[in-house]
């Protein structure tokens, strides 16, 4: 086996890359702009012209790479076919393989979410634990499940999509996905923003928050200032995903959600807000399931993609 | 590896047995009563003595057993650790090494309900499917989730208890579990009779109801005579069961629903009403997902366990 793995994160606007050993140790880390021209034609190429320049630059041999993981945003199976990525203009192709041919090494592809929760769970908040439920509460809500170390990647690679749990019968507004009530619509930054508008708009209570933004982090700002009506808005986000997360429990039993995202930089009392409507709707069987914080930020998707050629 | 395979489904009444070749046919079926005497200490000494004698009976060799598989009552990890089972007084122990030990042979262990789910991809309603959650509509609400061909036992064995998703927030009434609103509360078949008895109740209308027994089984045969009470009923249930299973998709995105337990004798009746309320619930990724009724009734459990062995 050799003695490097590549890891790459392809997200909408930048592609970022980073040269790993095999026991995680990162030694190299740079970024290449995504060219999105001509319906993304240009991408792989590009990831792979991008890694092989960095081989000749640190005279690294073919033979010494163990292979390349990459996280891209759309929904893979388990063979690395991705079905259609909307915001790169791709449409349904193997990734593992197109990208394994231009680089002439072994590739492993998975959905960006679902390959940030491996990183999380190989270096981040999720070390010592095998079986994950990684959360990133972003402008959406994404999920990335793992069960015994491996990503669950679902039949057409849309496992883990719990941001688009029915949680609210009576939503009016349609979600991104053209459902009303997801999770997504409550708990991402968006969502608390909305929420937040909402309260505001139907309450005549005096709030930091009438001052200035409206936003995930001066919502969260003014809970821990002891703002009245943020922390009436902090507890029903609470409660939506509290309940959404214990749905999640009862189905996959992980031993831990590692929350991450923009709007887990509010830190330890989102957890608070979340355990508070957890724990009283979960099955008694996943009442010691743990929550932990999301430690590698932006990180999350070259670790996990490079723990992907590992599994 | 050997010719036969034993398949146990252990029950709180009887333990139900099946000898199988690898490939899924059954040569023999019997039943031992299940003795609880003593914290049923007596159980796993009662099943080694009964497939011993088999093997005797049989003239088959320890060298011709590929393993024994065993579905138990309780939570079970991947090791075959139970963690309890109060239906048999049995508490924390590893049922794999003990019942191994007493046989020589080699032993696996998992959950009764995730057992019967994989009996039903090899050989039932699931054929043909790799990934499947299993769905058995009986006294409770069971689920088992199969994912590439494997068992999603949990981080503690409590993966697949779909039956205690939260699905209603006014609920007064405990589940069994101790929770209140759990969709086990509205779409097991005691959940179906609460639910008819309440609808009963509440309305004047004219039903067929009114003059017998209410249970699941009169519910649907009332559903098909085209009583319109008994309808209610069954979209009400059809409302909980298919938001919730739409809501276990976003996490799974399986390809499919299998549909046992008593309560789906009322057959493709009850999928209509399931549907109705999944596809519109559901995250886009997940519309596709088959719903299929169980074929293999109670011997599900003993081709699941056989198969177990074979995983």
């Amino acid at each position: 086996m050799g003695k490097y793995v590549f890891g790459v994160d392809l997200g909408g606007t930048t592609v970022k890359m980073g040269l790993f050993d095999t026991d995680g140790n990162v030694s190299d880390k740079w970024e290449i702009v995504t060219d999105k021209t001509n319906n993304g034609e240009k991408i792989l190429p590009d990831i792979a012209d991008s890694i092989k320049g960095k081989m000749t630059e640190r005279g690294i041999a073919a033979t010494d790479v163990c292979g390349v993981g990459i996280g891209v945003p759309g929904p893979v199976d388990s063979k690395g076919v991705i079905y259609k990525a909307a915001n790169l203009g791709w449409g349904v192709f193997n990734v593992s393989e197109t990208l394994g041919g231009l680089l002439g090494l072994p590739v492993k592809t998975g959905n960006d979410a679902n390959v940030a929760a491996l990183g999380e769970m190989w270096k981040g908040g999720g070390v010592g634990y095998s079986s994950i439920v990684a959360v990133t509460l972003g402008t959406g809500v994404g999920g990335g499940i793992i069960v015994d170390g491996k990503v669950l990647a679902g039949a057409t690679g849309a496992g883990g999509e719990i941001g688009h749990i029915h949680v609210e019968d009576n939503e009016t507004e349609k979600c991104g996905c053209g459902n009303k009530g997801c999770l997504e619509q409550y708990s991402s930054a968006t969502g608390i923003t909305r929420l937040a508008n909402r309260f505001l708009a139907s309450s005549d209570k005096p709030s930091v928050l009438r001052d200035g933004e409206v936003s995930a982090k001066t919502v969260f700002d003014a809970v821990k200032a002891g703002d009245e009506l943020a922390m009436e808005i902090a507890e029903k986000f609470g409660e939506y995903l509290g309940k959404g997360l214990a749905s999640v429990a009862c189905v996959v039993n992980p031993e831990a959600f590692v929350i991450g995202g923009g709007v887990s930089k509010a830190g330890p009392v989102l957890i608070d807000y979340i355990s508070k409507y957890y724990l009283p709707n979960t099955f008694h069987g996943d009442r010691d399931v743990k929550f932990c914080l999301a430690t590698l930020g932006n990180d999350a998707g070259i670790f996990g993609a490079a723990r992907l050629v590992l599994e």
